[in-house]
């Protein structure tokens, strides 16, 4: 009869569910994430969702067990947030925070990066289930990752374990990634990135496709006409291949994982997504470590909550 | 007065260590290897120096509390050695087999890969002291790496975590690895590796530098140059620092160590070694994942027996 919350928060909503011992998702829903003040209200706010819910449940506190939380920023081991930029967060300890607004002093509570939690969740109960060492690669506006070793986080010395999208890939980039550095994985990878590349292919070759008379295209549009067969769009998507196939041939060599879940915007180009960039991870990697299945995320905007009330299950 | 063995077996000797406790050495020797037979003799040899090891000091078998072992060859989590070509060795339980010979079924016994082991060692001993998450990179003939988190050797899935000298660094590179591939990492940073780019460099250009003059010159007279400020050994040494420090600033994003434990013969350059790694990765690097220490091994040959006792102390 007790209860768990995976608590996922965002920079415009705060993902909710509660569960099961068993892990089963009983009921979601979404809270607006408030963040005037320095995101104050969040976490009060989260509390009263919380509390509201066991209401809703006929449920007495004490049938609370643990709240998970995922956060968008670094996070220590202790729940300790490192300044989080999209909520307005500095630092202070997230998981005593929740604890002393619920007044349960001894409850279970744990705090994870949001890519972090999310690999989790895809162990748990997405399509990495069944991997105890995974790298879950997020590619969406940016580029995401979370490595799970041994079926636990990995967190790393200041939280930032894992944040493959700034992996120095790129020789002779000109352009700045958004951290300052240039040649980072996500300017190549992430949704902008594959734009980007298209626009660059478009202006130096003369090649005829319809990305020439598409204002505004998108990366769904360059995946789409790769599908299609389109030379160009093939060349962009071969490109975001190779850069992505490096970076994961070089984690390979450093954790040795057993699955690679992919995941983001990006990944709903499917199969054909996938067989891209396997086939420029078997190029460059090391063969005692590239025997890693390729598999697509399959929690959605779920893996969060998911991954969060894993943390304390 | 429990005594604990650390056994470091390479392809020409076992080098062994008794330990007391504290982890404090006691006294170290070495046996030779004797590989005829598929290695079958090695751990025969080994039990029997203990057991001789542990008469010499007036023990009793029930003195003997632990023995870790390191082996040049990939290793799982529960001791089984997956092919060791240096030794000969097939697939077979390591820990198993020594419990085996000691004729002591419930004993402690923990086996690693040598350079996850050495990578312990410098944790508990040695110069990473202190750092529970520290990466060891060590250049030798060729470029070997071991990872420790939170503390553990990183084994990873197939025991390949911490291969990182076969990160595929290079681009366009026309010679093969060891590996059969073409680019890695160990083709640059080994001792061979700066022999080879210094050839490379000299036959691209005319500048004037002894090494013209020296025959079979190693990795170390091109360091010693390079210190002395030779142009052509200079050039040598900052390209090994732009493909070590690009590694290093990749591990960063994916582990987040504390710090970076060098060793390996070419890490005897000392500080001027570290300085160049560390320009090329601070370029290089996340800024979130870019605090990282740099610092030379200091238990040279010993690190291995350290390392193999700390696994079961």
């Amino acid at each position: 009869m007790k209860k768990y919350f995976g608590v996922d928060i965002g920079g415009t909503t705060v993902k909710m569910g509660i569960f099961d011992e068993d892990g089963r998702l009983l009921d979601k829903w979404e809270i607006p994430t408030v963040k005037d003040n320095g995101g104050e209200k969040i976490l009060p706010d989260v509390v009263k969702a919380i509390e509201k819910k066991l209401t809703e449940e006929g449920l007495a506190k004490g049938y609370l067990a643990g709240v998970g939380i995922g956060v968008p920023g670094p996070i220590f081991a202790d729940g300790t947030v490192n300044r989080c930029v999209n909520l307005g967060w500095g630092v202070f300890n997230v998981a005593d925070k929740v604890r002393e607004l619920l007044d349960m002093p001894e409850l279970t509570v744990k705090v994870g990066n949001d890519a972090n939690v999310a690999a989790l969740g895809e162990m748990f109960k997405g399509s990495g289930e069944g991997y105890k060492n995974l790298v879950m690669v997020t590619l969406g506006t940016g580029v995401g990752g979370g490595i799970i070793l041994d079926g636990k986080i990995l967190t790393g010395t200041t939280g930032g374990a894992g944040e493959i999208g700034h992996m120095p890939v790129g020789l002779n980039e000109t352009e700045c990634c958004g951290c300052g550095n240039k040649g980072c994985l996500e300017q190549y990878a992430s949704a902008t990135g594959i734009v980007k590349v298209a626009k660059k292919i478009l202006a130096e070759c003369d090649t005829e496709t319809p990305l020439r008379n598409m204002e505004g295209f998108s990366a769904k549009d360059v995946m789409d006409l790769a599908k299609g067969g389109d030379q160009v769009a093939i060349d962009v998507i071969e490109q975001l291949g190779d850069y992505l196939g490096k970076a994961l041939a070089h984690i390979a060599c450093v954790v040795n994982p057993s699955a690679f879940v992919i995941g983001g915007g990006v990944s709903k180009a499917g199969q054909f997504l996938l067989d891209v960039i396997e086939k420029h991870f078997k190029k460059n990697a090391f063969v005692p470590c590239s025997d890693v299945k390729f598999v697509i995320a399959s929690l959605g905007n779920d893996a969060g909550i998911y991954g969060a009330v894993a943390q304390v299950l």
